[in-house]
Parts: C-alpha cells; structure tokens; sequence
C-alpha cells in the first residue's frame, strides 16, 4: 500500500522516516481501500502477521458508559496494535535489529513483538528510567541502553543507533495499526457508531491512529458519522488543548505528573492532532487529584489501569456529553503497582 | 442446578461449604446440561453476569503447540473465570459481604469481582504476604488482614470471619466456572479435541474445573474422546505426582520455589485430582532452574508470564508427547516483575 507525507503528500520510497521533501511524517494512505469485517483484511501490507495474541480486547458496559479494555492487550497497552502490524511488515522488509526510545509501554511492545520476530531489539531509555515497565522491557530479552540528557537526546541516540530505528511515533504502519481499535469499537457495538470517544493524549498515535479507523469507515459507508474524539491530557502535559483551546501553557523541566505515560509536551505530530481535533472533537484537561480519584473509582470496578489511563474517566466525569460514550483504558494497572 | 457432594452425593442444601453427610466439596451436576455454542448458555445458573470481560482470551500457535494466553483475563489469571461465576451467583444469592484466604491470583480475582458486585471484600493473607498480587488485592478496595501462622490459620480465619467465605477451593460455582476455559480451547481450536493438555497444578481448581468441562463436551457428544490432562507440579509442591507416581515426597517447611503460585502442599481435593488423572492422563515434575529456563524463553517469544504459568512449558520440553498439545498460561509476569 502506498505511504504519503502527511504534510505534502510526496509518496515515501522506501523505509526512510521523514519525508524527503519537506520532513513531514508518513501515513499509509487507505483511502481507496474497501472496509472488511473481517477486521486483519484491513491491514492488506501484512502477510504473515506475527501474533502475540493482540487485538479483540473486551469491552464492558457499566452504567451509561463503555469501557474498552485495551490495557488487555498481550504486553498490557494499545500499543501492541500498532507493534504487531510495523513489526511485521519490518520483517517482511527485512530488518533484523530494531531501536527504539520509550522506558514505557511503546518500548515493552515492541521489544516483546521484536523478540517474537526473532530480531536483535535495542531499547534507549532515559538515564533516570526505572520501575516495572523497564523489567518488562528486559524480560522480554531486549538489551536497554541508558542515555544521559532530555528526552529528545534519548530519541536522538536511538535514531543514530546502527539497528534501525522502529520509532512508533514515526514508523506509519505503527499508527496505522492503531485503526484497528476504531473497527472493534463500532462492532462491539453491534456495527454502530459512539457518539463521543475519549483517548488520553500524548504523542498522538492513538489520537490519530483511531481517528483514521472511523475515517476509514466513514468514507466506506460503514458508519453515518465520525464520532467526537475526545483528547484528554494532564495539566502538566497539554500541548494539544493549549492549542486547541487558546489556553496558556508552560511545559515544565521534568513531567511529574501520576499520568507517567502522558509524557509529550512537543509532539512532532502535533499539527496533525489540532486539526483533527479542530475539525471532531474536543480536548479536556485534567490534573493528578481528578486522576487519582477516577482510579481508584475504576479500581473499585474491578478495572486496574495505569494512572494515564484513569484520565479519561475524569474528562467524561467533566464533561458528561450526551450520547453514547466509549472510553479506552489503554494500560495496565499491574505495570504501576 | 443441581450441588451434589463429590464424595457421597449428597445434594447441597443451600451455601453450605462442606457436605453435612461426608464433609466433601460439593461440585454443580452437569450430566443433563445439553452443550450451547453460545459458551455462556452452559451456565444456566447465571442470570445476571458481573463481567470484568473475561473469558475469550487468545490462544496463539507456536511451532508444534499452541498457547492458551489465560494470563490475559481481567486480573491476570486463569481465576477470573471461577470469580465471575462464584460472585454472580452469590450476589443472586443476596450475599453482600465475602470473606477469602489468598495472597495471590485468586484473592486479587475474588477482590475485584466482589468489589465489581458491590460487596464488601475481606481477603486474609499469611502475614508474611507482601509484593505485587497483595498491592493488586488493595487496589481493588479489598481489606486485607494478615494473619500469623500456617496457611490453614489463614483458611481457618477467613473461614471464621462473620463475611461470607467466599473460599475459591469450596465453592462449586468458582471451580465450575473454569469449565469454559475446556468450551474455549475445543472451540479456538475449530471444535477439535486437542490430544494433550497441559496445567499448572496446586490446590486442583483449574484441573478439575478444564476435566468438567472436557467431560460435558464429551457426554454431549461434541469432542470423541477426553484429552491427556497432564498435571504439572514443582519438586517443592508436588502432593498429586507424588500419589499417582509412587514418588517418595515430604513437603517443605516453608515454599520457596520461584512458583509461588503453587503451594498447595496437602490440597483437600487430591482424592478428586488423583482419580482424574489417574484415568485420564499424568503428572510431570518440574523444577526451580527448568522453570526459569522456560520463563526466560517464554518472554522471548513475547510471552511474559508468572514463573509458576512456565512449569507447562518445562513439562512439554520434557515429555514431547505426540499430537497436538495446549499449554495453559495462567497469571500475567507483570505481577512477579
């Protein structure tokens, strides 16, 4: 399938991650491509799909609301969506070593599917890095690499790495795979639409990845109209509703915030967030005392979420909007204990 | 539906735990149940399920076997499936108030569900309990109240307590719940027998409640024969090998095998486990540096388990046993990280 800049549309060549033109990230460009129900015929580009058992998470009523529970994906988070469908088009293209920059669940996720796929995986952390997401990570056999510096110098050592860089914010078919949580949700709906969807909001992947699913079947007639998606994100951490919503922001020297996965305060993708977000939804902005609150109150559900999780139900507490409401609960609580 | 005593017969009179003719366990008769494809009909007790979303976890192919990823229920374990039809039903039962003895995957599983349903939970843990499961426990709003002594004086308080003892061992509806794990994998596997079976082995829940399931699908003619269960045990907690192998075994003082969730060093249901297996198939043991082995690999493949859910891999590595073999995964490696 073909692959465009999302910024100018120059087709990509072949596994380079920037545009060569303008340096704009890539999309896999499923425009013209028929929806199927039988939901992995969507990802054509992936022949032989290398499974850990992702995908079919549950989803539960309780009251007015749905909860999608994606934090039961195999390494606990909705990144494995996005790591089953690069990882396996990686090594159909080939590649047999990967870096990549996350102490959290983007790395554990591609570290497990890595391992699984056989390949050499080099995972670069922040020097301060620690807790059960990083054990994870080297459970899973990949070799973590600790790098002095902020953020962006961590991104940077993992880019420069000789293994190739499986960057799941910039690897298209990652944010692609992240489609497939828009298609469930319509069909555990019974092939309805949700009025109001709620993500929690860093990078961006999982905004944009599931806001191209509804698309997706907007435009193939499978449903009427694409829901509000609704952003949510800490008070700490809010570049996008700063944006969207005209409100002053400063992000700080070093995120503190219990939303430990909610960690973007300069996301590349942003521009294309906003106008999603300009165009369908809204953004919602809550801070640690309202997180708390709702974790425990989802604990008390018998639903144990990382803390990033939880800031979706403060929002929808918030915010209360009519209709049919999905929240996705996209980490496990096990990971924060 | 029918609670008869396993021992002498005797029909259950109302929540009664042990038999009053024999002092059994009581287990619910299954015999007439006609089989329904639509799993949840072969509970018929049920009326009003209190779902977490369990049930319908993965199984993935590796190589020659396949995985039954049974980590992957809303509390990381196999358990889920005993708590969702042990506390349903109790809440039909107008209990509002649960007592249970467990520091690990069935107190968290018991805690979550019992807090799902509204009641109080009380779960009683050795007072040398500590790590990620008793943190879980908590979390879901469970009281926990520790206890000094052997693990029958936790058994004994928890049963003494003035809460409902919600014992995961007694209650018939908990072990029959794991039927659908057997419904499961006939089902994952195209409604075809798998020809061995492979289980983790402690106090005999999970054995007992897959042989149940296996035997309805059989009486009701939808499997042709009954696979090889086999029992996998450590060399520490091996009470079930050693009845059926003729293994001279004196258990520990204290269980310090890395399988911590195999402890059940004199279960009360060995008489019921040895005929099973006597029968129906064979008991391997497995010990500490197998187990490690195997987790190590297990989390290669992208498989992050408890160590004690990597004891069926060590015991297929060990037997190769010909035809198509499941290997059940029981509880999430992010609890033991």
């Amino acid at each position: 399938m073909k692959q465009v800049c999302m910024r100018c549309g120059k087709e990509r060549e072949g596994l380079e991650l920037r545009c060569k033109r303008c340096g704009g990230p890539f999309k896999v460009e499923v425009e013209d491509l028929p929806f199927s129900r039988n939901l992995r015929d969507n990802f054509p580009y992936i022949k032989s799909w290398i499974s850990l058992g992702e995908w079919n998470t549950p989803m539960i009523k309780n009251g007015d609301i749905y909860f999608k529970l994606d934090f039961l994906n195999p390494t606990g988070s909705y990144k494995d969506r996005g790591s089953v469908t690069l990882i396996s088009y990686l090594a159909e293209n080939g590649i047999k070593a990967i870096s990549e920059d996350s102490s959290g669940n983007a790395g554990a996720s591609i570290a497990a599917y890595g391992s699984a796929a056989g390949m050499l995986v080099k995972i670069f952390v922040p020097s301060t890095a620690r807790g059960n997401k990083l054990k994870q990570i080297e459970s899973y056999g990949a070799e973590v690499v600790k790098v002095e510096g902020s953020r962006e110098e961590v991104a940077k050592a993992a880019e420069n790495s000789p293994y190739y860089y499986a960057s799941h914010v910039l690897q298209p078919q990652f944010r692609d795979g992240i489609r497939s949580l828009a298609y469930e949700i319509v069909r555990d709906l019974g092939w309805k639409t949700p009025d109001n969807v709620f993500l929690p909001t860093s990078a961006g992947t999982l905004l944009l990845g599931v806001f191209e699913g509804f698309r997706h079947m907007f435009n193939q007639g499978i449903i009427a109209k694409i829901p509000n998606i609704i952003a949510v994100q800490t008070e700490q951490v809010m570049p996008l509703c700063s944006k969207v919503k005209g409100i002053k922001y400063t992000p700080p020297e070093k995120v503190t915030s219990i939303a430990d996965a909610l960690v973007s305060t300069n996301p590349f993708l942003l521009p294309e967030m906003v106008e999603v977000i300009r165009k369908y939804g809204d953004c919602i902005v809550v801070n640690d005392e309202e997180i708390l609150d709702s974790w425990k109150e989802l604990a008390r559900k018998g639903l144990l979420v990382e803390y990033s999780s939880a800031t979706v139900y403060s929002a929808y507490k918030k915010s209360k909007p009519e209709g049919l409401s999905v929240l996705v609960l996209t980490g496990n609580g096990l990971k924060v204990l």
